[in-house]
């Protein structure tokens, strides 16, 4: 019986011969599943590499490390799956790496990860991705990364990256709220150290300014992107002598707290007060009723940002998917739910309001 | 000046020489936050190990795999958070990889995964963990693995495993149930591919048989572990000419998507109909009302998975953390909350249930 040769492999696996040299060399830009077919044929028909390609395949595997620190599980597997889509096209593996955004020792920790587990490159998220100090010690320290950021524009700082604009997004949903005819509108913070939430509360304080509507501070409350801190702030709002008509939570999870508060304290939603979130995550589909927010496509905006770091690393990975491989900005998308509605005149000396504020204070 | 020696890292970065021998070496059981002070040490006092120490520095680095195909948002993120808090206590790091539980060529795709990564061992969850063929064919490729399986005891079978006994927690949700007086409890299954699935069916079939309930086929609907299947579901049980009084959903997500369906019928939970569900998941108690539940402590279990992998790999893996390295078994604890609560006795000729009907059919 001859030796089987490479174009065996390939006939049996119907694919082509450069994509069976690409499996064997361990190149990326392989499907994985194509990549197991082949895989499979060579041991079936037992094909053994020549020498020199054999050699080629011990070579240093393609690993990419996604950093984030961030309390959302549909967020976090949001971006995952992103990653994780961009990860399959090219042939990279994919380690996570949840840390503390606070840690002083922070590009020491990422730095030592990435030697040592030897990765091609990071994908950092927010708040790491918008720490120019970390950004340029991981740099100096010989790492190649892309960001995820929030910002209205490119950055153009040298460091490739896809940003979000939040500010227009968070500006929209205001303006849903205001043309809805409310104007005591509460919102609700995300966490600090993350810039999409300063851009978001940046839309909020535009709109308000360019509708004429003074900023009230004590409907603005500080927290983190959570439903525990969403349910927080919004019975502090609904226990004010003169409640907001409508909540605009920093993202869909915040939003669902928000509900749940207004739950809690007897709130009719949306009739008595209207309640807008900012992501589209599966949360404020399955809220009842479901959410109005800003459609923020995280798994395509991370899956891009993956892309961008796999062209930087390897000019060849998306030889076969020519996309331009370029810094990208996304602004996500108005979408009206069951959970805003027209601001209704309140009947008589504010009563049901008196009773709203007894119920919140509980 | 006199060059840095292993003692001034240790001084400086306040741990053992032992600690800082082990870090050099890139051995697991140190801590990351020790190891970013150490590494900082080092860069500070510009140490340098000697030329022994560092081609041991160059070692192979330990990672491990996480393979998982589950629909489930924050139950992934529950056995990842846990997996990494073993990692972190052992200084290995984590791959992840979602798969294609039905593919046939599965054993090829994460023996080669494992392969090219250099992965020291795998976690496999459900269903993949509980496949005997995946998980012989893997060990016959030399991969080394641990398994989170649904079990009422340890099988035995020679692969180490955590097993959760989910057939008792749904039997005691059942039985919470029908002590509450309800007979028509319908029940939704999550993917029948994981034993978990089965496993809690067995325990609602067991309890009604042992309280003398006979089991109406109709009652039971097939599906996946998903919110939008537990909607689904639960639309079909309500539309039937007898609908249920309570439906016990398969995890968290299946009921949450019952309390949306039944809230979209006009269909007042609890007291029309009472919801369980399964897990203990954010979900459980984000809803309105909160869901009665079966505590699953996913991220406990998995971080015992990850610590058993680290033992196997590594003798000295937990030689600071004395632990017993053996199978372990876990069992859900009922969680009472709000969506469930005592039957009561429908008044007139059913005319509620009609319209509850005609909204359902909608």
């Amino acid at each position: 019986m001859r030796r089987p040769t490479i174009k065996d492999v390939a006939e049996r696996a119907k694919v082509s011969l450069k994509t069976v040299s690409r499996v064997i060399n361990n190149e990326p830009s392989v499907m994985q599943a194509t990549r197991a077919r082949v895989l499979h044929a060579i041991d079936e028909l037992d094909y053994e590499p020549d020498p020199s390609a054999r050699s080629l395949r011990s070579a240093t595997p393609y690993v990419i490390g996604l950093v984030y620190d961030n309390p959302n599980p549909y967020h976090i597997i949001g971006v995952q799956n992103g990653v994780l889509a961009a990860c399959r096209e090219t042939g990279f593996d994919l380690q996570i790496h949840p840390c503390d955004s606070s840690s002083p020792l922070l590009a020491d920790e990422l730095g030592e990860w990435a030697r040592r587990s030897r990765l091609a490159g990071l994908v950092l998220t927010a708040p790491m991705s918008e720490s120019t100090e970390l950004v340029e010690a991981l740099v100096a320290r010989g790492v190649k990364l892309v960001r995820i950021i929030a910002a209205t524009e490119d950055p153009k700082d040298g460091h490739p990256c896809v940003f979000v604009n939040d500010r227009d997004a968070a500006y929209e949903i205001t303006e849903h709220l205001v043309q809805l005819g409310h104007q005591r509108i509460g919102f609700l913070w995300g966490g600090a150290a993350h810039r999409s939430s300063q851009e978001r509360y940046q839309g909020y304080e535009d709109a308000l300014k360019d509708y004429g509507i003074t900023l009230d501070k004590h409907l603005v409350v500080p927290g983190d992107y959570t439903f525990d801190d969403g349910f927080r702030g919004a019975r502090r709002l609904l226990a004010l002598r003169e409640p907001p008509t409508a909540i605009f939570g920093s993202n869909d999870e915040i939003a669902a707290g928000v509900l749940a508060a207004a739950k809690s304290a007897g709130v009719d939603v949306p009739f008595e007060l209207s309640i807008a979130g900012f992501e589209d995550s599966p949360v404020s589909k399955q809220s009842w009723p479901a959410l109005t927010t800003a459609k923020q496509a995280t798994e395509e905006i991370a899956r891009h940002a993956a892309r961008l770091l796999a062209s930087h690393l390897r000019q060849d990975a998306y030889d076969e998917h020519p996309l331009a491989m370029h810094n990208q900005g996304f602004v996500p998308q108005l979408v009206v739910r069951g959970s805003t509605a027209p601001l209704r005149a309140r009947g008589g000396s504010g009563g049901g309001s008196e009773s709203r504020v007894e119920q919140a204070k509980k």
